[in-house]
């Protein structure tokens, strides 16, 4: 965490100085915005504590409901939310108070007395060491907690317009602020009066019913499947061993049990499987009453009982399958003629069954591609047709979670004799692990994603896929850092130059590169940086090198990787990192060429190209795709 | 972190529920308190804390200054701090937050050009692991805000109350509040005038002048040092290629500085020798102006300079070295014939050099101390003379302190030709490490601290010296944790049973001292769990079994570690534990006797006991010299 370099702060660091827009925000909803935020579920606030770090931005958050969000319905945090909560800032704070889920086990009937349940396998969670962040398990409503104090806290100081209910939109083609969105008071003086404010560009995160998906006249497909399922969380007494283990328990006869324990240590959560919807029962099963679904758990959980004393909360549902066609409200036909001014975000783009643990997860994924996006265009970094690439981008990744979920649910609701062997659920499970910790995410090549011509030179950085962290000492003050745990959610862009093998101050293409990059008019950091700016406000690079830390010499690396920042122009020293040998060399661990290589990094921790050192026309021809020289 | 199992909460689960004199507590200060702390530096804000989880007990602050400390002087914070930090709940912010300190580098004069100096060791923080803790900088106003919150969100919740100073008290011998304090208002309506408010007990933590040390008639005894120092907080550019590692630097000339580095990367700290001050100065010396300082710093840092931009404090002073004689108003004499009412803590109590990096952690320790030895008296589980026990234990660590840091800070400003060899001061640094990272107290035999008679059976935990984790398997969850990172400053004593070999079902020692401990009208559990109280409301017993977790059978441990707690009656699962393969058997690591053996661990992390699972008379014994009986 760095700061104190615009002078001492007193106080809780994490509350950034406000700035822009934040220093004289208005407490009311204005008429006019730059962005307009519809729903404070996982997608809009992820959106809003990102775009709170653009003080220069106005936006503003709307929410039906009076305040809070009480309890939420997701409660699944895969490794790749939490490597986000990192870079919101909050990481720590919620790994320390959510329930970590580290293995599952897997029950069936018992060959010997088929009426009776046994453990038949016990798995790892994350076998493969997929990430270095946990998979943890807490209520929806502190991850929003979370984001929202973010955004709060942010220099824009976004804190949302509680009790204002999206009624509709129109994009009109005239004037700054192009939206005229219209909305409705639920709570308070006025409740029921409809007001229409105008804003640059509204973002739908509100939910499977979106209403801003309507307003564009875009297409949901799908539909429900024919299975019922029983939630609850609880507080209960039971002699079941594995109480405090997800486990999938499979009955002979009384369908199945997803079992979720949650944070705290006392409460968890059940699927109980309520079996096939008969054709016409037109919601019927959803009228399923609690004591209904307390006794199906007793009937698939025997020999082992279960004593409900308290419920948290309780519901039935259909499992729906269902992805928008497109994220946007420009349609697919007239995509490239006109920049997008609608999207939407999260479950109004994609709904699910609740049992993969992804809809969460994928939803604030989507706030933190689109954010940054939105920051760089309204912040003039960008030309706008770069938001183009947010549903270009998600949308595929709706339609892989679709498949993947359906495929679960599908297994999680068949019978016992329909599996090969009592392994096959398990090691489905543990074979496909990636997906659900949210790592199999790969864009395509695009204007911010580049093509593999050099992949080879880093084959642990995968173009298109996120940076996967890995440990090296920071060489000013030999701290063991997680590289990747200090790209924080700033909308800068990273380039991580892997050093060739010369020790600093030796000649070598890394102090070539970093030379031309300081100071040649056709550097990046040279064109992109906005006059007046800090020389790291846009790039952001570090360089590891190939030596131990003691055998760096920083009074003989280039001024790149020592940049002066601030108004006191300080020297930022964390910039400059050696191998950590107690934590395997970095270079072997992610398969870095020892000529050197630059991996070039967005702004949401997705890596966007692997080019050689020597490849600087390359480098600056690819970020001039979607970043605009600055003067 | 354990919460839910009173009902579902939705916020933050640190913020305890309300409970006793947090429901209804007044927002100005009453006549009438149980206790009242004077000062708000380290050991009143730890105490605080304490005391706001024993909601029965109403306890006030007092602070002379209108609100929070908005720059202290301390910043360094060892492992020991750390430990207590967990404890209080704030752990992960506060290292989040912090500068890591994990190597210190000496500097003497170069041998071939002795006007410059050069680096002559790199040493490595903790070399020995003494701590799984970090060694961290931060401003002391940030440790008080962190404890604060953890008063203020302690079911006691304890909110300072600021502007009133202390004036004066006497120890009356009649009534239930038989200290009468005078206070002045210092702010606000009122300035300046005086009342008296009646308290059980007050305890002083009133730094180094403190009133309340005068008012009980204890002496400060020792004296200055003739050696001065010039201490700066600042931020600036320079070519000393270690300004972002602690580092001891000699130069040929003109002494000495520490240079200490500082959270956020930028600022940093750096102690300049002023050199020995005449006899007669009179305190001249704290007239230096800082140009003075700074002129000092570059010359003792030559070839390098120092190009000071921002100063965020400064000070100069002499070397104290003092200790009060007793920590109580119980003079030596009349020790034993009566109970104290007044206590000092921290400065108060012990005033030293700031270059050993202690002062802060002693008084943090200090008030941990005496905190849940009050909140025990005060709740009737002890007597009040458990309170005699807190000046016996604390004012030899004090005297402790002021040897070391007489010793190290002597070192400090010796001349580079008066050490044996350039290494002689690194070498002291590693060798002694223990110390400054807080680990050496160990207290005595007393009616809370056993004799060794069995030490043998856990050689890793010395009786007297705080409970050093390890990691272990929590057998519900398949989580691997650290066992001692679960023991908050709640007020419990811990009893961890180190099971003997067999396992879980079969016929054991661990099973009959388990059953024993449960049941029997000579358990200590029985004896001294208030009546109505939750079975785990004074004594946590965990188990560490040595088998792993997969073959640790839940069905199949005694009630003692799954007992029943909280209203709805629920099973807490966080008791019992295996060995975690992965970081070393716990047995090997603490050498703990595959017989079995208890560690009694009292509500401050200290090793009170160790005694073999047959020795229930001893245990009983043992506990109730201290705990009264509650039936």
């Amino acid at each position: 965490m760095q700061f104190h370099h615009h002078g001492y702060v007193s106080a809780d660091p994490r509350v950034a100085p406000a700035a822009g827009t934040g220093i004289d925000r208005p407490a009311n909803l204005p008429d006019e915005m730059d962005v307009l935020i519809v729903g404070s579920g996982p997608a809009g606030v992820t959106l809003a504590a990102q775009l709170a770090q653009y003080p220069e931005v106005h936006a503003r958050l709307v929410e039906r409901r009076p305040g809070r969000l009480e309890v939420g319905q997701a409660d699944g945090i895969q490794a790749r939310s939490v490597e986000t909560f990192q870079a919101f800032g909050f990481a720590e704070r919620i790994v320390a108070e959510a329930f970590h889920l580290t293995a599952m086990n897997f029950w069936t009937p018992d060959p010997a007395n088929p009426e009776h349940i046994v453990r038949t396998q016990r798995t790892v969670d994350d076998a493969f060491g997929v990430s270095e962040f946990p998979h943890l398990i807490v209520n929806q409503a502190r991850v929003l907690d979370y984001f929202a104090e973010a955004a709060a806290n942010g220099p824009g100081r976004l804190r949302p317009d509680y009790g204002w209910e999206f009624v509709g939109l129109e994009v009109g083609t005239q004037g700054e602020y192009p939206v005229a969105v219209t909305l409705r008071r639920t709570t308070g003086d006025g409740v029921g009066t409809e007001r229409v404010v105008h804003a640059r560009y509204v973002v739908g995160c509100d939910g499977a019913r979106s209403g801003v998906r309507e307003a564009i006249g875009r297409r949901h497909l799908g539909g429900q499947s024919a299975h019922a399922w029983g939630v609850m969380d609880v507080l209960a007494v039971t002699d079941f061993p594995d109480i405090r283990t997800k486990c999938a328990i499979q009955s002979a006869h009384d369908g199945s049990i997803l079992l979720i324990p949650r944070e705290g240590g006392f409460l968890f959560r059940m699927y109980v499987d309520l079996g096939e919807v008969p054709e016409g029962d037109n919601g019927k099963v959803r009228t399923t009453p609690l004591a209904s679904i307390v006794d199906q758990a007793n009937r698939i959980l025997r020999p082992y009982t279960l004593d409900v004393r308290d419920v948290a909360w309780w519901s039935v549902y259909e499992v729906g399958h269902r992805v928008t066609d497109k994220f946007d409200d420009v349609s697919v036909a007239d995509t490239g003629t006109r920049d997008p001014h609608v999207f939407i975000c999260g479950d109004a783009c994609h709904t699910h069954s609740a049992k993969a643990g992804q809809g969460m997860n994928v939803s604030m994924q989507d706030g933190f591609n689109l954010g940054w996006k939105l920051g760089q265009v309204l912040t003039g970094r960008s030309a706008p047709s770069l938001l183009a690439t947010y549903s270009a981008e998600r949308q595929e990744i709706a339609q892989n979670l679709i498949d993947f979920d359906r495929e679960w649910a599908s297994m999680m609701a068949r019978r016992p004799e329909d599996f090969a062997s009592p392994e096959e659920l398990g090691d489905f499970y543990v074979r496909t692990q990636e997906f659900p910790a949210g790592f199999m995410t790969q864009y395509k090549p695009s204007e911010i994603i580049g093509e593999d011509t050099y992949q080879h030179l880093a084959t642990g950085y995968p173009i298109g896929k996120r940076f996967k962290s890995a440990r090296a000492v920071r060489v000013a003050d030999a701290n063991p850092v997680h590289l990747g745990h200090h790209h924080r959610a700033d909308g800068r862009w990273r380039l991580y130059a892997f050093a060739d093998a010369p020790a600093s101050g030796q000649s070598s293409a890394f102090a070539d590169w970093a030379e031309w990059l300081a100071s040649a008019p056709d550097s990046p950091v040279v064109r992109h940086t906005p006059v007046g700016g800090d020389i790291d406000a846009v790039f952001d690079v570090k360089v590891v090198y190939q030596q131990r830390h003691e055998d760096v010499d920083l009074a003989r690396v280039p001024r790149a990787v020592l940049p002066r920042v601030g108004p006191f122009q300080l020297v930022d020293y964390e910039k400059v990192y050696a191998v950590d040998p107690d934590a395997g060399d970095y270079f072997d661990e992610r398969g870095l060429d020892r000529g050197g290589v630059v991996v070039v990094v967005r702004p949401d921790q997705y890596v966007a190209h692997v080019l050689p050192l020597t490849a600087r026309e390359e480098l600056s021809a690819f970020l001039g795709r979607s970043l605009l020289v600055q003067h």
